[in-house]
């Protein structure tokens, strides 16, 4: 039985008894009208169920940025050339990009792995490169059969890490050229057209956006992919870095580590989790709602994201925001007072005594 | 002049020049693509142009809770008893309620502003109070014009003060029955049936909620009030801590500082203010979208809130949460590292190179 196969076999196929009632009982129980605090009490209730526990953390925060370079960028899908995939690499290791300063606002350790970046190695990154980018998909496969399983499998191993020192983490992404992975992956698990699934990217313009799509179309075409044969799919079109998050979303749920997936490229991360384990959803949350066109197709497939700021940086940014709300969550859930404790009176307890 | 006109005259008529250029040009020199922190950017320009800087800050925050009791709770239409205000005031002061979480949570210093609660005074609170909760609206003003611009002003000078201590504040509210009067305010201000205007509150049941919009129908009829003379408006409807936080809304923009607007209730304050002074939109943040029924007509007078999160609890917990995001924003426009600094190719001062 492999990693993949030992992992699928792991996670919890239904949720906690009781855990979710005990839950809502205590929001219940305190200071505010039931309900009142909306999704926010949704959220905890779904953390409790991941962690298996009336008690939910998120004391202990992570943050991993998966980084790979494209071969799809040869292709001139990108407004930004494949090298700022290294030079960001290297922006991170010394802190200065929008994910490390978020991470340190909200107390979130930072994680740089190296899916497939070319080039020296990073000192700082976690050294997990399956080789020096992908190949260029629109005339083979992006990755050997091989690859892709030895990129999932070594996220799993990231997340099982994670899962001894972490109560939540996040997952983000660095690579130049990855929307066009992202929305090849999109089209074949959704069915969603080009058209529907290409967006800007970094910021093409309109002869860009419809060159990418050109691109994607071909690229369809080229690799007659079976939506039931996931790892197809990642051989032909992933990134490294979106095949390990796909990895790292499945281990995280076997160890009941809650993920918040970030944007449009990890969410498509999540579409070869789900088609590996059909029901992973409630096992993550969505961090927000990328401006990136094709990430409201793919949203569909999972539950509502928790913010919606127009934002389309990837990196983990939204994730990493979403896990602060998160927190924000937890602390209401665990230091507010009680009707009993605070004495005030719980209309709530009876029916609705309005005339 | 009174301290209202004097007020209404002083703050700034246009944005300051070259403070938004001078925001965005900044932006655009960090190591991200072009406005790909969607809202966050914009929202940090806004705050640029409030403070009048092009280094803005939310360093020092502060929360106002401002509480009142409500004559209108006689006819019934809340869930909980008007006591509720009183019992609830006691748990701000404690800090057992959610708003108190949050601002620990984020930093930001609470006061619990006693606008007009009944009995004994509490220690604590800032003690502002106008009257011991408002007259039954139904059967006649729910205060003098007089107590009216008492509010007002008592809120302008609160502003005053935190103008001296703090960069950013919210603005929330607690007072059984406000949401009746924020519907009455909504009405007369935007043409809103009462239908259109009347939510659930704390969590009215379906009879409940018809009853409610009964008494705002026969209370709007009882008082023709012209949305042209907002005082009147005001000693119609308006509960004393909405008042006093209408009051606050244009003193903090007169001082510049900015202000975080909450959610329905809060919202009418807003729209108080906004009679007053038509542009005060510019000079104000909306924290979220309410759950309440009547919100989302109410924020089509101004701009987008930035979270969705189908909260109804008031407090200012909405507003804390805005505050938080802002304060991550600022943390992301004044510690990335820009394209120079970090040596990342920068294809956006280019045009676009896709082919």
């Amino acid at each position: 039985m492999s990693t993949l196969e030992q992992t699928l076999a792991t996670i919890p196929r239904t949720p906690p008894q009781g855990i979710a009632d005990a839950v809502r009982e205590r929001w219940d129980s305190l200071t505010k009208p039931r309900g009142s605090l909306g999704r926010l009490e949704e959220s905890i209730v779904r953390l409790a169920e991941i962690q298996n526990t009336t008690k939910p953390t998120t004391e202990r925060r992570a943050m991993y940025v998966f980084c790979g370079e494209h071969g799809i960028t040869e292709e001139g899908v990108s407004l930004y050339p494949s090298v700022v995939t290294r030079e960001m690499v290297k922006n991170f290791v010394r802190g200065g990009a929008a994910i490390n300063v978020l991470c340190r606002h909200h107390a979130i350790q930072t994680f740089v792995v190296d899916a497939g970046v070319s080039g020296p190695k990073f000192e700082g990154t976690l050294d997990r490169r399956i080789a020096e980018g992908t190949r260029n998909f629109l005339h083979g496969p992006a990755m050997s059969r091989g690859q892709a399983l030895a990129a999932i499998e070594s996220g799993i191993e990231l997340a099982g890490e994670a899962a001894e020192r972490f109560d939540i983490t996040g997952v983000g992404e660095m690579g130049i050229g990855n929307s066009t992975s992202a929305s090849a992956i999109l089209c074949v698990f959704t069915g969603a057209t080009p058209d529907e699934a290409t967006g800007r990217g970094a910021g093409l313009d309109d002869a860009g956006l419809a060159h990418k799509c050109n691109v994607l179309t071909a690229a369809l075409a080229k690799h007659a992919c079976d939506a039931a044969d996931p790892l197809a799919v990642v051989s032909a079109f992933a990134g490294f870095e979106i095949a390990m998050m796909a990895g790292f979303i499945l281990g995280a749920a076997a160890h009941k580590l809650p993920v918040v997936i970030d944007g449009f490229i990890s969410g498509a991360a999540f579409l070869i989790a789900r088609a590996f384990y059909p029901a992973i959803a409630a096992h993550v949350f969505f961090g927000h709602r990328s401006a990136e066109h094709g990430h409201a197709r793919l949203l569909e497939t999972g539950h509502a994201p928790l913010l919606d700021l127009g934002m389309r940086l990837g990196e983990g940014t939204g994730a990493a925001l979403a896990i602060g709300l998160l927190t924000s969550a937890v602390s209401l859930y665990r230091e507010m007072a009680t009707f009993a404790e605070a004495a005030v009176s719980d209309t709530n307890q009876k029916e609705s005594t309005s005339k």
